[in-house]
């Protein structure tokens, strides 16, 4: 089901998962960067129905993350070619392959490897780097106001202090 | 809506989708990232229906993404913690925080910096990394087969050559 109920909200990760959160959409990206292009590719790379590809299709180029492209060479096939913004979900379905692997993995090993081509080794996990490239756990890092600032961010405040309050709960836990 | 098409889909990528692709669990992530805990406090930091959320953190708990864990000092209070899998999911979550500011992005700037603790400094964008912390595009990266070989990849492959193949359309195209 796609609904547009996030795109008012003022998260930047709520805007992403406007456009990025569904898992159709999701597979599509990796089919992409698997070389994908065409709707009947895409079908058959998927397995997916056609009107569900239809819809998901749309909503990436209406979203500005594939361009539909007409080929000169014969104009009746349509491509489906990753734009800048589409191609910058890359660690995004990297992340997802490493994540999945990681804790979803065979007993033989990764299915698919990330290799840079001209070295042939793979690629480093996916992960939250300090400016100077060590890896980051959330409980080293901090979220704070940018100049672009949210409610979100004084709300979960709110929420935490409130917890952590002189009554040790909040209010709605009584519930 | 739920499904649970691709748990049999052999494809990392396809297992991760499975527990992660979905709007409201991947703003729950975030959530929990803000330190959020409680069901009252994702319910009130994300303005969601209750049915919803209650379905959504069952399929975490589920997933092992969450742990739900009853509190010593008041045992009518459980919280969702994340698990070890569960922090493993920081750097998709970030990543959709940059990637939703560059694209999507206020013109008085970042909604939320996340900042290493200690040094204040922002952490750096999510990326593919070579082993010597190069950034990789997908075209400097190749998929190649690990030991748990799928046939998703081989799948890809034939689909490639078929449309690079003499007639340089695939059968399917002619539809």
């Amino acid at each position: 089901m796609t609904r547009s109920t996030f795109v008012n909200v003022d998260c930047a990760v709520a805007q992403a998962v406007e456009q990025l959160g569904d898992q159709w959409t999701l597979l599509i990206l990796r089919s992409a960067f698997h070389g994908i292009r065409r709707f009947d590719e895409f079908r058959e790379h998927l397995n997916i129905a056609e009107n569900i590809l239809t819809t998901r299709l749309a909503k990436l180029v209406k979203a500005g993350i594939f361009q539909r492209t007409q080929l000169s060479q014969d104009k009746r096939v349509y491509e489906y070619r990753l734009t800048e913004k589409g191609y910058d979900t890359y660690a995004l379905v990297v992340f997802l392959n490493q994540w999945g692997e990681r804790w979803m993995g065979k007993p033989e090993g990764e299915r698919v490897e990330i290799v840079e081509t001209i070295s042939g080794r793979k690629v480093q996990d996916v992960r939250v780097l300090s400016t100077e490239g060590r890896v980051l756990n959330p409980r080293d890092t901090t979220m704070q106001h940018g100049a672009g600032r949210s409610a979100v961010l004084d709300l979960s405040r709110n929420i935490l202090a409130r917890r952590r309050g002189p009554s040790g709960r909040s209010a709605s836990d009584r519930h």
